[in-house]
């Protein structure tokens, strides 16, 4: 690395931990983003050392959306609030349909947070945005006093391009519709909880965390016309199909049957009360489309890696109250309503 | 208001308090966000619903910049984090000469914090972004538990348009260009302080927090070659000086006899043992243009309400180590050198 002349003793990644002057603004904050930000992160964009990135998007339609996150345990099985970050986010912008262009990521740090793990962190926000084709291109580095924060919350933002002809909004979907789900369900929340404080139990369930827009590109290549794309993270897939049945005014019926759960999760559920159609996912979607389409969409969803338990999981109906109705393992009707309450604090 | 099946019962913003429930992505959440953020934030971009905003800009570069926010307090003379976060990120948008299109806001909020001061904050953020015509198009909330928050955090993300032929830059500063303020430094910083716990003092000094992106729009149409633009916030007006100094690879020469404070920042200053070149601004900027054009730009910026105390502080020179050097009061000169600890933790 270069010798720079403002920093002469390099920051200690080893022993070292975060300090208010990391947020001051001077020396120690632009060492910090030398030393760690910028050599994990590096690309052209972030290299013009500006407080904001330039670059030219290709014309037409942009969407833009926004994800603070806040995941307590940092690190999980199958990943750690660094990759979750850039996946949440890439998620939100391809759920328009719209393939990702870049990422911007605030981090607000708290005094003590050792550098060690910051520096994990940010090797893991920039392994998946590598991954993904879709680069941080700017940031922004705020530190808060011991006590006033957990280690280190990141808020990430992105911006991408919708294809012409593709309008997919949670507003779209209609009586008929097919309802489809991209894998199983309950395996992020399951993963999280696996390792808080005092809910340890044996379980070799991993975070479902990915980036779904290679998945997304596929299937709307496929299929042009889908009606809606939603990614069921907090409140789980019941509480995603409320949302997009209250949007487009309509009802849906889903079978229980039909809905891809690991019998691991299964387990872990019912053995925590909890019921897996709440449980968060981070890298799943739905997909609602004409009927006409469905098998064709069901099957480039299981030809893609990340959608190979893909499943049609119910319809769209009429109904002036959005109900969301599920048929039982049983053979009964239920009412799947909105999640109430809080069934797993900062699961994202 | 519509009734709303899914919330039999009104959000309290007398006395309600955030509770973990909101974070949860649920009922509480949807009607958090129906109640207190739509109503004060709509616009059609938000009324999408959506996990993200769609909208089709300007042809041309695009620029994006993120900002967290972490003030505290959180209400302070002059303004509050809610307008702050949007004038912040409004003006790191502008600093690229470009035009502010949208802003994304991701909401951190504490569990127990108070809803009607939530919502005092979100109104305030309204009134900035309908006041700069800059909406807010897309959101997100998260919360944690008490004790790992601090109130509420806000991390705006905001991109515009850079018009045509424009190309403000901090590696653009040239041997020969000349440096000028818009006006009075350090009353962003001193008004904080004067709020805080145990530094109490009579002071009738409000934060300068403001937009700047029509004082930008003015300064480009006069002098389209303005080489750098940028707000000196966290580190003052001397880290600005020294990060462009740095980012040109050129020296700078200023004169403090130039540089406009109010008797009473320096006054404030001098009893916190603080120096004003250190201090944060949320509404003034530093540019840096051709000499031949220096006096046309005062001109125009003088012109404009948002630069009536503007001046000319001082040139770029050459300087291979690239030091900003003042020539002080009292005729001798010396190093202005960056920020160096923290002079003032949790200023923005």
């Amino acid at each position: 690395m270069m010798i720079d002349r403002r920093f002469p003793v390099r920051l200690d990644l080893q022993q070292g931990t975060v300090d208010m002057s990391h947020g001051s603004g001077g020396r120690a904050m632009a060492q910090l983003i030398a030393e760690l930000f910028q050599r994990h992160l590096h690309n052209d964009l972030l290299a013009q050392g500006n407080d904001q990135a330039l670059f030219t998007p290709p014309p037409g339609r942009l969407v833009m959306s926004t994800d603070g996150h806040v995941i307590s345990p940092l690190f999980f099985p199958g990943g750690d609030i660094g990759c979750l970050s850039v996946h949440g986010t890439i998620n939100d912008v391809a759920m328009a349909g719209a393939r990702p262009l870049y990422l911007a990521a605030g981090f607000i740090l708290e005094e003590g947070f050792a550098l060690r793990d910051l520096a994990r962190i940010v090797a893991s926000m920039a392994d998946a945005a590598n991954e993904a084709g879709v680069p941080v291109v700017t940031g922004d580095t705020k530190v808060v006093e011991r006590g006033k924060g957990d280690g280190v919350f990141i808020t990430t933002t992105g911006i991408g391009v919708v294809p012409d002809g593709i309008l997919i909004s949670g507003d779209r979907a209609r009586p008929g519709d097919v309802i489809l789900v991209s894998g199983h369900i309950g395996d992020h929340g399951v993963a999280i909880l696996s390792q808080r404080e005092n809910l340890g139990f044996g379980t070799a369930i991993q975070s479902d965390t990915a980036a779904l827009h290679d998945l997304v590109a596929a299937m709307i290549s496929a299929v042009p016309d889908i009606h809606c794309l939603r990614d069921p993270t907090r409140g789980g897939l019941a509480t995603t199909l409320n949302e997009l049945a209250h949007q487009s005014g309509v009802g849906m019926q889903i079978r229980e049957s039909a809905i891809p759960v690991r019998p691991e999760v299964a387990a872990a559920c019912e053995l925590l009360g909890l019921d897996p159609l709440y449980v968060a996912n981070e890298g799943k979607l739905i997909a609602i489309c004409p009927a006409a389409q469905a098998e064709t969409l069901l099957a480039v969803m299981r030809a893609h890696p990340k959608g190979v338990a893909s499943a049609i999981i119910g319809e769209v109906v009429e109904d002036a109250l959005h109900f969301v109705q599920m048929e039982t393992d049983f053979g009964g009707s239920r009412i799947v309503d909105w999640l109430a309450g809080e069934q797993l604090p900062r699961i994202c």
